[in-house]
């Protein structure tokens, strides 16, 4: 058997998300389906984690075993020419045996995108959380601070998905201001929790909008308690950037 | 009677184009049900001219007439509290009665974008042309500037729609090299025939692939034949930028 890693680019609009769901279209089902007309073979595709429905990536990984003895490059174009125009797979490549997507993973990047004008945008809107009042982001880059190193980050997930413990290690945090008010948010840890990013960013809009200071920020945190944080951000505005091994 | 001024952005992928068809929605009829329900009259909204299905738009601009006193900065709020997501009321300007969005147009600008590379994009799908091979920029930058001035554009232009002229004024061409492969072509002229911003970058394209060299492209463009000159580039790719007044 080989082991094959993708580096897979999405566009998550149209569908439930990542993971394969009982009803509607994912990108691991999408992609499984194609894989499994190239090899003849029932593909399992392992994701380095979930991605919620409307939420994009740039480089999400997987990985999945075949005895089909095509080429990596072949794979790629043909994978590319069978796939729709919202999924795209950038790499492929033939790794050892022990290669595992989830297991392996040392951290991730994950950018949220807010377009903080007056004005909302038709190009835009399917890529950005659009907040027409002007945020304050200095207090907002004083709070993200806060989340830096390994804190229990109860506070900022959703229920529903079990965990093994909800500790985790963020490795940095980075506001970025761009053109035509477009804000982005890039976070990097060693793992996330279900909606960590959606819950940290709805919380720090509220700190920018003066709702909460960057201190009570760091009291939410703390707390463990999600009811004490902000509204989840919507799906839209978030892509994982990039899984590191 | 008012006479009010749009400034008007739209993402045309779910539009048969500008002007109301007797099926299917347009962008023209989509602002004219909202500007009814706004002012209790039947609208009529002049733009600058048409855009093709798929098209998008920057800046396109119309005119309507009314008899409601509401002010401009209520008209903008509302409207764009009523559109769909995918067209958005950039500016709201009451004008002279004389103003007239298509007759007193001085000039046009379009952006043509390319995705010049041989990966596709999930990102670009929608707003740009994938050509995976690579283009020979500095021939089809040395044919362009043959459009420069006073020509008859009928090599260029698609049957159907009746017009006095053929001839137009090209002010300006130019192509615009991006980062990940994205190029732009933008060109500036007093007007456009039917098409004619896509079948110049379809023939344009033809000169970056090798297959006509800029001087063959200028006497297509002598030749006034719609056979000679290249195949249409998609809609998809075309940003209606800016009208000048």
């Amino acid at each position: 058997m080989r082991n094959i890693r993708l580096l897979i680019e999405y566009e998550g609009t149209n569908y439930q998300g990542w993971q394969v769901q009982p009803k509607g279209s994912t990108i691991q089902g999408t992609i499984e389906e194609k894989l499994a007309l190239l090899t003849g073979e029932a593909i399992h595709l392992v994701g380095s984690g979930r991605t919620d429905g409307g939420v994009h990536a740039f480089g999400q990984v997987a990985h999945f075993r075949t005895k089909s003895k095509m080429d990596v490059r072949t794979f790629q174009r043909a994978l590319n020419s069978l796939l729709p125009p919202d999924i795209a797979i950038r790499k492929v490549k033939e790794v050892e045996e022990g290669f595992h997507a989830r297991k392996q993973s040392k951290s991730k990047v994950y950018e949220y995108r807010i377009l903080n004008r007056e004005l909302r945008s038709v190009f835009y809107h399917g890529y950005a959380w659009h907040i027409p009042r002007s945020l304050d982001l200095t207090e907002m880059e004083k709070a993200a601070e806060y989340l830096l190193g390994e804190h229990d980050f109860s506070a900022f997930r959703s229920v529903g998905t079990p965990t093994r413990t909800p500790v985790r290690r963020v490795i940095r945090v980075e506001w970025i201001e761009g053109r035509d008010g477009l804000i982005r948010f890039e976070i990097e840890a060693n793992g996330f929790l279900k909606q960590m990013v959606r819950a940290i960013v709805g919380t720090l809009v509220e700190v920018g909008k003066g709702k909460m200071n960057s201190e009570e920020f760091r009291s939410v945190l703390l707390s463990r308690d999600r009811a004490k944080a902000g509204p989840t951000a919507p799906a839209r505005g978030l892509f994982l950037k990039k899984v590191k091994y």
